[in-house]
């Protein structure tokens, strides 16, 4: 694999150019007191690829990326208004190596947060020439994922006693086609929305703008199937997140657990469903859990399904002329396979 | 006092108008097995008061109420995703007489139906031909409804043990200015914007929205105080609210609590502080911290106040012409005072 550090320098650029953008929008609508709770999420970090892709195919397809600041910052605040949500539906507390918004400042404040950053994004929005397209977008990609979370949360095989209107919506039996139509609209939503928003601020004609929009609909797919991946067999210290997160919380949303448990056989099989529905699954049990899934040969197989996804994003960019800005995508679709983090 | 016949009939027409608006546009955005969840709040049930006020101001100020649809069905969902979000911050259990939605449908369910609505409320605002600055009027009335909301949560004086941020920075002072500084951020806001929304989709000049910005603006003042009023000294039965919630739930942002108490003394007071700062308050403490409160005549002066507020905001319409929809919104601000639900 070649060196990504061309990369690595770009997305420290974006978020050095992105971040002050978003500081300003927070801060410029809230009282200094809320200031405090708004930054949190974003000073937690982030890799800020969204808005790497919104900027980079701004400027593969002719166009200025300064133009496409606010729509940059939008998109990573849309991003972190659902993580905010995220981490609430799912209890977690732990995200980028921190207390998650909920856990930090309490659910109220957590709350009062996501539904400011929504305004802030329309504000940011608002000012671009192209607010109008651009509105109608995130509007409609934010209910993508809300269908794509409602979808992730009712995959989930135990827990939620107190919601039993999830409890008995449960799917039980999920096939690999949900799974993707589930993770097309909870992660490639965005990714799609970030790579079209760059074209339409580079001013791109309709068949350069859904090029760009299948890009970002299959880095996407390809990005959830490392993150799945990540979840079970990355590094706590990389990821910043618990390690097994998924089967902790029950989900079946995740392709390795899907495509795991058509491989396992009996008392395998059953010691590995019984963890996924325990309410408290032991250090020992999610480590035996997760020895059993390896075995099963499905970590090769997420990597060639991301490997085929982001090979299917870098060809949507074919007709597009090449460039300094293109070539970064391209190296951006493999990174975000052979990532660990 | 005159029967408001004609006023009950034009809410039963306003919601018989809007109410399908809503619908419509809940259902088109979402799978069937969401859409029950995303009706519930709708079909509870409500006054409709807003978009009464964009569909008269539209027509008082000269424009045909039709082309103010979409924007009263915008300010419906604007009022009841607050609602949401609002039931989840106070773990309310019932409005509207029925369960709240999270108790109802459990949290995730609330969350993801409040996220959805928000983008609604974007797509329908984008279909007006004056929807740049109708949606920045939104943003920003919604950013201001997050600060009244987090200055109410802060003036609470109990409780939230599990948010310990609240409990260091609540406001164990506050004064008359500092309740009405939050009122009109917390309620206010989105009556100002339904008015100024019904004026700009009727094309109306400056001079003549800015005069239903302050008719709206001072109409929400009175609302919040009789509906601080009827929290205390309503009927459940009229409201479908629980009788003393305030009290239950510690908010010294209630302006007959904030009055009382600088009205009451020695044991009274301190009987009716302990009540406030109580977990759980007794029926019987209730009942007589409510007769403490009433005999500091807190009613009669919220009444008066409310009143002033109501006249203020006739007067800001007296530039306006008259006509029948501006008599109904004179009558409005009448009813609001003297409603009892």
């Amino acid at each position: 694999m070649k060196s990504n550090q061309n990369l690595i320098e770009t997305l420290e650029e974006v978020a050095r150019e992105v971040e002050p953008v978003i500081y300003e929008a927070l801060s410029e609508n809230a009282s200094p007191e809320f200031q405090e709770v708004l930054i949190y999420p974003i000073k937690a970090g982030g890799k800020r690829i969204r808005p790497a892709v919104v900027l980079l195919s701004c400027e593969a397809a002719g166009g200025k990326p300064e133009n496409a600041l606010n729509a940059a910052a939008a998109i990573e605040l849309v991003h972190n208004y659902t993580l905010i949500i995220d981490d609430i539906i799912d209890h977690g507390e732990v995200r980028r190596g921190m207390p998650t918004l909920w856990k930090k400042y309490g659910l109220t404040m957590a709350l009062l947060a996501a539904v400011q950053y929504r305004e802030v994004i329309s504000e940011l929005l608002l000012k671009s020439q192209n607010s109008r397209r651009l509105l109608s977008i995130v509007d409609s990609y934010i209910m993508r994922l809300v269908e794509g979370e409602r979808l992730d949360v009712l995959f989930e095989q135990f827990g939620r006693e107190d919601e039993p209107y999830v409890v008995e919506h449960r799917r039980m039996s999920v096939g690999f086609e949900d799974y993707i139509d589930m993770i097309t609209r909870k992660t490639s939503s965005l990714y799609e929305a970030s790579a079209m928003m760059g074209a339409i601020e580079a001013g791109a004609g309709e068949k350069i703008v859904e090029s760009f929009k299948g890009f970002g609909l299959n880095l996407g797919i390809s990005f959830q199937i490392v993150d799945d991946l990540l979840d079970l067999f990355g590094s706590a210290s990389e990821t910043g997140k618990q390690v097994g997160k998924d089967i902790i919380e029950h989900k079946l949303g995740n392709m390795l657990i899907l495509k795991g448990l058509e491989r396992m056989y009996g008392d395998e099989k059953q010691f590995f469903l019984n963890v996924l529905r325990s309410e408290r699954v032991s250090e020992g049990d999610l480590e035996k859990a997760l020895n059993i899934l390896a075995r099963t040969g499905v970590r090769e197989n997420a990597v060639k399904e991301a490997w085929l996804f982001a090979e299917k994003a870098k060809s949507m960019l074919e007709i597009v002329p090449d460039s300094r800005a293109k070539r970064l995508l391209l190296e951006l679709a493999d990174y975000v396979v052979y990532r660990n983090k």
